[in-house]
């Protein structure tokens, strides 16, 4: 195996022999960038995830519009090479805190705010070929997982189906657990943590020999690479579950296609092959679910037009059905809507159902 | 040990019975409740927390006012019933889809909004004087543990000292969970996750031989059993770890002295021992952290001057001087602004110095 931690600091020196060289050339210091702006991000159908285009931009040491940014570049990237070094985690916060001191004999600090070092840590991510958690800069933790499967992280082995009603809280990082067993045939990740308890509850991975996994709202990093891991390490397809409601269709297209502001990173974090398990606008007319619609807000039919519009969605006949359904019922509903029809009603009926039909959108 | 799933079955049974005797007998049923609003709340010196007054009122049948409500109550005691006999737990959106149908030859739906369910949920706490956990009705998951702590939950036996980097994914409901081992001193709980992987990649609980809990955000109701079942069955400690802001503060007023919106359930959920651990403002002075500072927000300064009107909080001296010195500062500063003094500065000197001098505020 390949030591991460010790590329990645590879990585970083060769970054900062770079600049050491230009320096003893007597040539001005440069660090060549991808433009990383919506104007470079482009869908490639090849890959089926977005991506950056090939614009490059240069980062000067002698221009005064990126004299900052470069130093803040370097500091970020000594920060990140000192965690490597001590084998320490910090997330994106602790880094601003770290870098937001001020310059030897002024009164100008390095950053003043964590917008600054969160984007100079994105330019490292492109710089090294590493992702931010590979520099050992974490994301936020987030979300429950369950399944027949043993891990091995920091020493433990860890058997995520004997965790109780609990289940194993995922890291903010999980580049470095290993899986030691993986009994499953597919992923269900859900946006809601109260589902996964029901699922849970009613041993829904036990029996239909699955994973399930949850986060709380957003998809966090940890989670994404932890689906995109047990996807391609292991083969496992992984279905989404989530409101009938523009956000959980975002959901969806943020983890399959990746998102604009990480189109960077799309290769360690989109997962182009997963696929839309529910709640469909079919499955709300099939499983009588429109007695408990609730209305669209503005906001809601904006981003539900906005997706219509992206380069992946505009094309797929089947989302742009879904669309249009959502817009003609100018109405969402909620996945807990299942329960009227009782309360195991998603783990005994709508699941198996679904799954054993193949009833996805793809 | 008492089963508290039958417990429970036979106040829920009581309290339809005593309505069938009303019916019986020809009288107009009626249910007696405390009045839970602001007006009925008040502080108690001897217990220590925020506690329901001795006003009553009476929920009628045949009133035009009380009726919808006192159907509500005996539906979703109903839904209670069926839960505790099926052996399920469902949140509290879960209950309000299960209540959410309309009256039999009519068009009128039982309940329309949550804000419905959830209040009768709060009413059948008082009725049944169960806590909503013990009608197997779940509030949020959220939050990890880690520590020498074996539970017993569900059949597994879980050690909260072998979960790798994520730890214990905690439940929403811990009624049922039994500790087979507590070997800790103390619990430190923390609003920010970032803080507990700080504190766990340092194994701080192993080299202090104390508990970490996390939450990100709010505490969960069960978040706040765990801390006090670990109180009261296991004597430990508990220190609450916040950002120096008026969130941080609050986060520990509500744990500590209960809420008013839960006073009903104070006995439940409060922890009149607990300590504040920090930030405050005494350390923003001894560690340095003035540079730091963020600007408190009218939002802010609002919150704050209610806290300092609060009843427990009038008469503490300690208190009233961490509310004028951040007033007086003008500025709140978060947990994180600790790392510019070392990423493991937290773990390795600012804890244990704190908690040897026992420097809380109480």
């Amino acid at each position: 195996m390949v030591d991460k931690n010790k590329l990645a600091r590879q990585r970083l020196k060769l970054f900062g022999e770079g600049i050491v060289a230009d320096i003893l050339k007597k040539k001005q210091p440069v660090i060549d960038l991808p433009v990383r702006s919506v104007t470079n991000v482009k869908f490639n159908e090849k890959s089926g995830t977005v991506q950056l285009g090939n614009k490059m931009a240069q980062r000067f040491l002698f221009n005064l519009a990126h004299a900052k940014k470069f130093m803040q570049t370097v500091e970020v990237a000594k920060i990140s090479n000192d965690l490597l070094k001590e084998e320490k985690h910090a997330s994106l916060r602790d880094v601003f805190y770290m870098a937001k001191r001020s310059i030897a004999g002024t009164k100008t600090n390095i950053v003043d705010d964590q917008v600054e070092s969160d984007k100079v840590i994105e330019d490292l991510e492109l710089i090294s070929d590493m992702s931010r958690e590979q520099l050992n800069i974490n994301a936020n933790k987030m979300g429950s997982v369950a399944g027949k499967v043993i891990v091995e992280d920091k020493g433990d082995k860890i058997d995520w189906s004997k965790l109780g009603s609990g289940g194993w809280s995922i890291p903010s990082n999980v580049e470095e657990i290993q899986f030691a067993k993986v009994n499953a045939q597919y992923v269900i990740y859900m946006e809601k943590a109260a589902v996964w308890e029901r699922l849970h509850e009613d041993k829904y991975w036990d029996k239909h020999n699955c994973i399930i996994m949850c986060s709380q709202g957003q998809s966090t990093r940890g989670i994404r690479r932890l689906l995109q891991r047990l996807h391609q390490e292991h083969g496992l397809p992984v279905y989404i579950l989530t409101d009938f409601d523009p956000w959980g269709f975002y959901i969806y297209s943020v983890l399959k296609f990746g998102s604009i502001s990480l189109a960077h990173i799309s290769d360690q974090l989109a997962i182009p092959e997963i696929k839309f398990l529910g709640i469909t606008a079919d499955d709300i007319e099939k499983y009588d679910l429109k007695k408990h619609f609730i209305k669209l807000k503005d906001t809601d039919t904006a981003r539900l037009k906005q997706m219509g519009s992206y380069e992946w969605f505009t094309k797929n006949k089947l989302w742009q059905r879904q669309f249009k359904m959502m817009k003609d019922f100018g109405s969402k509903a909620e996945i807990q809507a299942l329960s009227a029809r009782g309360i195991s009603f998603i783990s005994e009926k709508y699941l198996p159902e679904k799954i054993k039909n193949k009833d996805f959108i793809d």
